[in-house]
């Protein structure tokens, strides 16, 4: 057993001086790792003492803890069980970047998306109530986190409910996206606020030395002490929320932390202790210039993955530039982000317009039904959105957008797989949540030009739209014809195989038909279009052909193989249909690449499966 | 003109008795009406003399006005330009029971769903102030959709951007799950806060006469004065938003609420009023017992619509009773609603087992991933929430819930054509939004002794099972053959026409049958399962039949037609289909048999579209 595993496995033991040396030892063991896998630096070298702190004072697994989001939750792994792994983070077949049941008993609950902790947490404390279960249930959520709405619900509940349960505010004042909202306006004047409370004793002391306080003045003096409470800047929203308010406490100050969860741990209901870290704490590039963290290649940071920093344009990046020029030419242009700026490509959108630019935090209902309000009196709003994150959202697409057929344009960026952050943030179900939604046309393109077309399309048609991209380098090769509402493209016509593709896998299918082209001979059609599909031209294009095969880069289930299916049936046409997508599961991390390649989408997989089809046997 | 119609042109000048006379009338209208037509009596009562003063202020359609869920908007109604109209409301072809723009140009935005209106009323501010529109906002919500997250996510969000906007806290201390959470006792905190008021010049002055003031007496008197507003119960919480708050008020005093409005009209920024109403007021049976609103026959309270009252049971009821029976013998049976008690059939439920019943008020996602929380901790959830909600929390079934593969029950109540509710409330929606995400089971029952085997089913499965139930009655015929899993039911064969039906619909697939049965043999199967989808047998019935029917209420992209044909493809199969469902349009209100006759899924319409498939002509 190394010196830091026997250190991690006494922890409760250790002294001061052994406790600042594990930090540091946890510190460059992450930034040794991270540097190399990429992934969360900054939140994580935050939390590494508020981490240290828990095990110190809590007996996990016993005790239960939910991360907000997960990413921060490296620190938890090493101190569990994860020590050995840990170089694997990230890593095709390695441990994930999130907290997974299925990875370790001491992971309590699955996270991804923001906002979820508090909910979970208390239905397991509630759960443990019920059975007489003992361990106290702890959530550690994120200032960013704060603001989505659920997590609101949440506190709602928890202050009803009265369970115990420990909420940790680990407020490091730089959610992905700043500053956003009044809550954050609120949380900055908590964390002013410990200046105030040194007055508090001497204006108490100074009250009670008033010369003839009479009956009256002893009740105002009294009415006075409980004011100080809020004159003084508690936390006066979560103690209205029925939580008991701790804090600011320095998320840094070790002993005070573990001081404070000692004395946390024998309260009961439900109490929230709020706590101060630096993102990047301990490694002077990051803590010196958080705003450069994006140049420390090749690690990402806090979901504001770039995929590409070469020459060539990311799909991200040509909807943030093209956006930008049809701003400029047309003023009733806005646009809306949920606490994804950069991640959508919209930085310089927001610094060249922001007046017409939202950031409305991580809220994304709130963004869709803001952007349907901006609509209905008149403005464009371009709503862009990580495919993963829309989920979020669909009763407001089908109850505030589409039923009044607004002219709202929704941009999903990460459509596809997203590479390491895995099964939480894959965009694979976009298409099978909107296709049933009437009003809506949904379309995706195969490169930058045809990107840049569709927004063009997009701006010009009074209904609601949704854009689906992929993560990753746009192909900049011209197109066979222009982008018209509910037309495909056609990109090679054949006789035996017809490709329909979806987006930018379209490619991949291109490398399949050369790998066949010896054999079949094949044709290659860009869809373009999920909803209206392009009913003439696949009824044309059926009766010409032995087989069609739909490759799409999202769930088969709901997908536009399934819509062909039923075209076909309508129209009575028999060819027979191959379907290629990902087939009713969760697709685990890894590379972009090789997930294709795990769910068969790669060119090789592709020529298989239509062999197999065809032949009833494997010929590759 | 009637003289009505004279009194509301001229609102603006009529004097108080001109008012209360006015508002006597309307009171007299609405309930002639309601308790005719049914809808949501109480609430519109509540809001005359709020609805009066808002069009005495001021301006509308300039001024824009959006009602928060909408079913208290008849005064509205009455008042803009749908006073001749109103006695169609709710009926076929009539005006519908909620905010439509496409019905009248005062309706600024169409509601339905809880908690929207500040983020459409924000946007629409926003909008305003972008283009130099003149003209006020104002958003009216009540207590119970402020429990909402994406009325906090709003609340938030307008703090920030500090437009011009007002809110309008329609408190009736009576939301439709009444007192849930924390934000609800804040609110009875707040109502009680005007006997404080009155001390608070008592108190100041008091201040001021405290003899030797020093210069820290001057500064702590200071303090003093700004933190009585806290000490004193303002609305502290919606401050700390960034709100203006004002109140509370009576919402009944047409004179005080004019004068607030008045000057509320002058302010800028947002700002939020705190009115009080009382649901039914002026309605001496409603206002003296609130609690037997059920009762009086026809019309129907707040969402709690109970489609029948005679001897046979509903769907609803048949659920409640059977989970009250399992929970009697499997003590890990916990059950959650949001904000639908009795909607959902769970009265019985809360009274017999108040420890194991959550209702999380208007909170469908932290619903859901509360439900997670109590399922990874042992607990075995039911989820009762109707069909057209639970689109609020898709992400949190696939996030939190599908990906850990947890074994909460989930019971979409009304699923189907609701009625008179109309377009936002069918639940139309919920096979299409599911059927992609793994790990879940989706089924239906076609009647009631089929709804009780599939909760025992659903409770011995050790995953997520989503089941889902009309709103009506219940059938109560013995079933062909036990619930397993994935099998489907074969209620009777044929030779010619197979109809395959998702829940109750296959009564009228059945009524067909006897259309047809002259002509064809027809064989009549009960899917029971969506998902998974009982290929085995689908296969077997496909090769024994001409033409196979698919017959749902539902959304025909992404329904069980749609899953059929890919089955079908997959098996290399060829025998044509006909998919029935709803063909990608929105519903409109009416009778629940009207509308199943609209969307031509009646047996007659049934019958006529599988003639015309097979003859190419009209027959029936």
């Amino acid at each position: 057993m190394s010196t830091l595993a026997k250190k991690i496995e006494n922890i409760k033991y250790l002294n001061e001086q052994g406790l600042n040396d594990l930090a540091e030892e946890l510190r460059a063991l992450i930034i040794k790792t991270i540097t190399q896998n990429g992934g969360h630096l900054a939140s994580n070298l935050g939390v590494v003492e508020l981490t240290m702190a828990l095990f110190y004072v809590f007996n996990f697994p016993e005790d239960r803890i939910v991360w907000d989001v997960g990413h921060q939750a490296y620190v938890y792994k090493i101190l569990s069980d994860r020590l050995e792994k840990f170089a694997t983070i990230r890593q095709p077949g390695g441990i994930s970047g999130f907290p997974k049941t299925e990875e370790s008993i001491y992971d309590a609950f699955n996270t991804g998306h923001s906002s979820t902790s508090i909910s979970a947490a208390l239905g397991i404390a509630t759960a443990k109530h019920l059975s007489g279960e003992l361990g106290k249930v702890i959530a550690v959520i994120g200032d960013g986190a704060l603001t989505g709405g659920m997590a609101f619900e949440a506190l709602n509940h928890a202050g009803h409910l009265k369970e115990d349960l420990i909420v940790i505010l680990n407020d490091n004042e730089m959610s992905i996206a700043p500053n956003v909202g009044a809550i954050s306006q609120y949380l900055t004047n908590l964390r002013t606020a410990p200046k105030y409370r040194q007055k508090k004793i001497q204006i108490q002391n100074f009250v009670r030395k008033i010369p003839f306080v009479g009956e009256q003045m002893v009740k105002v003096a009294e009415k006075l002490k409980n004011s100080l409470k809020h004159l003084l800047m508690s936390g006066e929203l979560f103690e209205q929320f029925g939580f008991t308010y701790i804090g600011p406490i320095d998320g840094h100050n070790l002993t005070k932390v573990i001081k404070i969860l000692q004395r946390v741990r024998e309260l009961s209901g439900p109490v929230l202790i709020h706590c101060i870290t630096k993102k990047g704490k301990g490694y002077a590039p990051a803590e010196e210039s958080p705003n450069n963290y994006h140049g420390i290649a090749p690690f990402t940071m806090e979901d504001e993955e770039e995929p590409s920093k070469d020459q060539t344009r990311s799909f991200t990046k040509v909807f943030g530039e093209k956006i930008l020029a049809m701003a400029k030419e047309k003023p009733d242009i806005v646009a809306i982000t949920a606490a994804m700026v950069s991640g959508t490509g919209l930085d310089q959108f927001s610094l060249s317009f922001p007046e017409r630019f939202f950031d409305v935090g991580i809220a994304e209902e709130h963004a869709v039904t803001f952007a349907a309000g901006l609509a209905i009196a008149g403005r464009r709003p371009v709503v862009a959105i990580y495919s993963t994150f829309i989920q979020r959202a669909i009763d407001q697409i089908i109850h505030d957008v589409a039923l009044q057929k607004l002219p709202v344009i929704f941009v999903l960026d990460r459509a596809g797989f997203v590479g390491a952050d895995g099964e939480t943030h894959h965009g694979l179900f976009d298409t099978a949540l909107l296709a049933a939604i009437p009003n809506l046309v949904l379309m995706a393109p195969k490169n930058a030009q045809e990107l840049e077309e569709m927004l063009e399309l997009a701006y010009e048609l009074k209904q609601p739209v949704v854009l689906r991209i992929p993560r990753g380098i746009a192909d900049s090769n011209t197109l066979a014809s222009k982008v018209e509402l509910g037309k495909l493209e056609t990109i090679q016509k054949g006789k035996d195989i017809a490709f329909l593709t979806y987006g930018s896998i379209y490619s991949q299918a291109q490398q399949a038909i050369k790998i066949l082209e010896n054999e079949y001979s094949c044709g290659l059609y860009n869809l373009r279009f999920a909803k209206p599909l392009d009913e003439v031209s696949l009824a044309l294009i059926a009766k010409q052909y032995k087989l069609l095969v739909t490759v799409e880069e999202e769930m088969l289930i709901g997908g536009i193989g399934c819509m062909l299916n039923s075209i076909l049936q309508k129209l009575e046409i028999i060819t027979p249909t191959l379907s290629l997508g990902v087939d009713n599961c969760f697709v685990t991390h890894g590379s972009q690449k090789g997930l294709q390649e795990l769910c068969k989408l790669d060119a090789v997989n592709i020529a298989e499966a239509v062999l197999w089809k065809i032949k009833g046997q494997h010929n590759v």
